[in-house]
């Protein structure tokens, strides 16, 4: 029981292998500098884990399943501070981000900025640490 | 054309009025604080029409189209930069913030802090308009 999640709005979603599941779109933001991290969904089992051992649970939905965020990596995000907005449809988790986000290896998952007449995306940020060295199964 | 939103990936949904459509979230972050004010949506044609006069349009799921963030209320939003993550699957767009985003009269939309041990979301912001006087139609 927790009568402030049972107040949010969750989408219904059929994830990739199947499930169907519903998620609502969570906003992980580095709660010292404000620079936003990632999106990530969670259903209402990973957010009653994320809210009890305060260490960011999304529901993969490419792995059809809740997943400790740096189960594999070490890379925990320790929650600070929860917000939700007008539509309750939406929640953002400012967060104490260990080593890095990023599975490609940069602090946050945003690393590319839109260019004004250019091709591609340019990659503004520096790798923090190596995949290879994290992810070596 | 361009290449860039051609990289980007969108997501098939079916809107409330029964459109299929393809959609990519979106995060609107106030250029100058890092607050995050909002999470729209976009298709194509919303992000085409943002990039090219510098103000937000998103996909309205509700209404079925493609609308002008502050089209019945003048509170633009400004776009100073545009990013993208690693999957390329949503999009963050850092704006000059004209009054306040949300349509409650707060500057962000995510204006409720969760509270251990207690059944309510906490209102942590104060209405820097009065939503009467803004939308009287």
């Amino acid at each position: 029981m927790n009568s402030q999640l049972d107040a949010l709005k969750f989408e219904k979603h059929t994830d990739t292998k199947g499930n169907n599941v519903e998620i609502i779109p969570t906003i992980i933001q580095d709660a010292k500098t404000g620079q936003v991290l990632v999106l990530c969904y969670m259903n209402r089992e990973a957010l009653e884990k994320t809210i009890s051992t305060g260490k960011i649970h999304m529901y993969s939905r490419s792995r059809g399943r809740v997943a400790l965020k740096g189960e594999s990596s070490g890379h925990f995000q320790l929650v600070n501070d929860i917000l939700t907005d007008c539509d309750m449809d939406t929640v953002i988790f400012k967060v104490e981000q260990t080593s890095a986000a990023c599975h490609e290896g940069y602090y946050s998952c945003f690393f590319r900025q839109y260019q004004a007449n250019a091709s591609d995306w340019k990659i503004i940020a520096e790798k923090v640490f190596d995949p290879k060295t994290v992810y070596n199964k």
